[in-house]
């Protein structure tokens, strides 16, 4: 059993954008279906949730302290490890694993007040880790902090999760060129721009990316509200195999 | 018109606390009107929101853009900020007036990303403000931050809002000696303890408070879900006039 789950498709600012008439933020506030929550994705084995990225405010809400396996950073962002601000408190003597990748720093005081959340030693990149119920990868990203993407493998089935990034290393990308992807979610939050875009894709890179990696399907995720307008005029251009992820949307 | 609510009463852990079955955290599981969020105040008046703090995570749910008039930090502790980090990312060309301590630091990247947030000159210690529809007199507090309680006084009410903070320094004490006190909103974190608190009030500091300011009405808040289980069978105990806060709870 590897049950995969979108359980935040959003960038930092979230949809709707507080305050925002756009489109796409109108939208949202009729429909709570196109809300996007802080970016994160929940895997569900027999052994329990992992969850990749805690940028969700109300975890405690959503799941019980002994289903949560373990938690995966892919960085220190606020809008990916806020969640873990009210978590750490709990008083309960079993620790919460949190991997993450090699930030000193971390965010604000999560290292020196870490309660219940056991922080383990950093991911070393390209080096595979064997849990009881998957394997993990860390890969390189390009972003403004340390970040790691993952590759998640199972039985002969492949999974990448790349965010946040702007492009790939030439490393990360050699090392996906040797997979087959079943599934590729990879950041993209802008629609197509003329300028080389900052921190994240657009969806010019993320097309590159799905022209050089070929995955079975993509999903593009950290989507901001511009690139949600953007899709509800452009979104039949976009491959068929290319899908936009949603809040709650079953992946596998 | 002045009408002032307690939006969040609880300690960093909230109640219930991730993962804890005592009886304060059951009844707040099985009663929302239990549970604790993330201490802060809400002030409104013909003008608009003022925030006393804004460490309830979905705020931009619960506020019009155009609703908050002006943000008020008492310190730079994620359960006071946290919700700032999705409300700053709003793209709306005015700015809300962020006011705060001189805390340089501030918290994370919040300073250096501050978006839609404008931060203000920091307070400086009783020096009272005039804003349109209220004053505001900053007072330094004991905390493991730098603190700033607040006197709120509007057409001869006053109502003073101190959190976080174990006792008081005397200069803040002599202040508000010298003042009537409609309210006093105050931290009690803690069940009364033999060893001096950390960083928070207790039960017998707050009596303390109680006694030595003979404030009409008493308030306690930033409550943790020990101080809950101890008033569920020593509420009876405290003075008729100490009320114990509750979220979404009208002062005036
Ligand atoms: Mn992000
Ligand atoms: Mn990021
Ligand atoms: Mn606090
Ligand atoms: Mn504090
Ligand atoms: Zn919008
Ligand atoms: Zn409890």
């Amino acid at each position: 059993m590897l049950n995969i789950r979108i359980l935040g498709s959003g960038n930092a600012g979230q949809v709707p954008v507080w305050g925002c008439d756009c489109a796409a933020c109108e939208r949202a506030k009729q429909d709570d279906t196109f809300r996007r929550g802080p970016c994160s994705l929940e895997i569900r084995t027999e052994l329990g949730v992992t969850l990749i990225d805690a940028g969700i405010p109300n975890l405690a809400e959503r799941y019980e302290f002994d289903e949560i396996q373990r938690i995966i950073l892919t960085h220190f962002h606020m809008d990916h490890v806020q969640g873990l601000f009210h978590l750490r408190w709990s008083e309960r003597p079993e620790k919460i694993p949190v991997f993450r990748p090699d930030d000193q720093k971390g965010t604000d005081d999560l290292y020196k007040h870490a309660g219940v959340l056991d922080f383990q030693p950093a991911f070393i990149p390209f080096e595979t880790i064997q849990f009881d119920d998957f394997s993990i990868t860390p890969l390189p990203l390009l972003h403004s902090k340390i970040t790691l993407g993952y590759v998640i493998e199972k039985n002969g089935f492949t999974l990448a999760y790349l965010t946040d990034t702007v492009g790939l290393p030439e490393t990360s990308q050699a090392f996906l060129a040797n997979k087959t992807l079943d599934y590729l979610i990879l950041d993209c939050s802008e629609p197509p721009t003329s300028t080389a875009p900052r921190n994240h894709n657009d969806i010019n890179l993320a097309l590159l990316a799905y022209h050089t990696l070929q995955p079975k399907i993509m999903m593009l995720t950290h989507i901001s509200h511009r690139l949600d307008c953007w899709l509800m005029e452009h979104g039949d251009s976009l491959p068929d195999n290319m899908l936009i992820a949603k809040d709650g949307m079953t992946v596998i």
